[in-house]
Formats: structure tokens, C-alpha cells, sequence
């Protein structure tokens, strides 16, 4: 299939957060994830245009740690859970390794630098993409 | 930075749907999106263990029809509201054209093709990762 042709990710910017290692970042954001810094690169200045505190967005990651040749696992490490493909978790581990993350702006520290509020991805997590999150939408 | 190497997207299947024409897709799935097939390759047949109808899932797409030079943009193509960074907004115009898409497994019908609803994306956009959603989590 000419769908499956690869396609080149070029990150957008980077994660700063207390969160160093794999091990330290909990599962999920709502499981005490701290703040963090989105550092975006200048040259998308522009694309972060009206942005302000109090947005809530959603943030796309590259979980660069991750194995992409994981194709099942137990859910959250847990044994006693039966092995489920990675398509039916959360897993970093996956084919294409993408974090999905909702964040809400705290503060603008820079013309390209967001404060935001609760990410579990770790100190210099590769940033792709971010939206607006959308109450009416299911999926936000 | 380092971080802002690129890395390569393998797509992991298709969305096969009766949306043909970006021009016909709703701008979200709320908006009267159809049912659509997600076919996925045959080589991640072992990460679709355990999906079963009922299932909600996360579906991420690569809009491949998508401009990545855009920066600024009106929402929803509306020239009254004031030109937006596309990273406050929700247009597949952008960096890097991922779609987030929340849909409910209806059938699963074959061993690699999961039935879905509602999927605004149109016939032949790749698929690159899916997930569990979580009600637990604000992204969901």
C-alpha cells in the first residue's frame, strides 16, 4: 500500500521538566505529573500565536526512550493482566511511539516558552504537535 | 538541539472511508462523521490483541493532504476571527500533519480491519498509532 509509505516527524521543540528518568514519570498525568516547560523553536514562533494562560491543549510527543518493536505487553506492568497488544494501551512502547498529553498553559515565559500543567513526559521529550483541546469534542 | 532531530513515521495502516474529498470531512467527528474502516497491516496483527467491539480508542492519522508550511490560520476557515497560530487551533494544516480522532470499535471484521464511528478523516489517510482512551484521564 502506497499509505504505508514513511513520512519524516521534524520535532518542534522540547520538554524541560524535573522528570529525568523512564522510571520517575508516572503512568499517567493525572497520577501527580508535575509542571513542565514546552521549549518551541523560534522558527515556529508564529504558530504559537494568540496562544495564552489558561489554554488547554493537546500535546504531541515523541517518547524517545520508547522500543518500537513492542507489539504486546501487561498493562501497566502488571503481570496478572493478560498480555494485550499495544494498540489496546498505553504504552510508550508502540510502533510509532507518540505521546498524547492534555496540558493547561500556566504561564508564558518566553516568546516561544510555555509553563503548563500536568505533564508525565521526562526532561528533553521531543515536542511535535500541539491543538487546542475542544470541550465539545469527544476526543479532547 | 539535539532533540530537534527528525525521526521517521512508519504508518501502521489505512482509514478506508466513504469521506473522499477533504472539502466533504467535518471539521470534528461530532459534526455527522461516518463509520470508517481502519485497515491495519498484517505485520501488527499481534498489537491488535484483545481489541473487541465497544472498545474507545485514540486513533492517530497522518493528514497526508495537509500543508506543513502553514503557521497562522482562521479557525474553522471563518475570516472573522482573527488569524491563530495553528498550535491554538485545530487545522491539519501544520509542522506536522497528526490527526487525534476518539472512535468506538463497532465490529471487528478481520483479523487485521476494525469497524469504527465517527471518523472525520477521508479515504487512504494513514494511520499511525492507536491507543486505549481512558475515562479516567482528562485527555482521554
Amino acid at each position: 500500500m502506497d499509505e504505508l509509505d514513511p513520512y519524516v516527524l521534524r520535532p518542534i521543540g522540547v520538554v524541560r521538566s524535573t522528570l529525568r528518568a523512564r522510571a520517575d514519570a508516572p503512568n499517567q498525568a493525572f497520577e501527580g505529573a508535575p509542571e513542565a516547560l514546552l521549549e518551541i523553536d523560534a522558527a515556529f514562533a508564529d504558530a504559537l500565536h494568540r496562544v495564552q494562560p489558561g489554554d488547554e491543549l493537546i500535546l504531541l510527543t515523541w517518547l524517545h526512550l520508547a522500543d518500537r518493536d513492542v507489539l504486546q505487553t501487561h498493562p501497566t506492568g502488571n503481570t496478572n493482566i493478560p498480555l494485550t497488544g499495544v494498540f489496546r494501551t498505553r504504552s510508550p512502547d508502540r510502533p510509532n511511539p507518540i505521546g498524547v498529553h492534555r496540558v493547561t498553559v500556566t504561564t508564558i515565559e518566553g516568546p516561544t516558552t510555555l509553563r503548563v500543567r500536568a505533564l508525565e513526559a521526562i526532561d528533553g521529550t521531543p515536542i511535535i504537535d500541539l491543538k487546542i483541546a475542544m470541550r465539545e469534542s469527544p476526543e479532547a
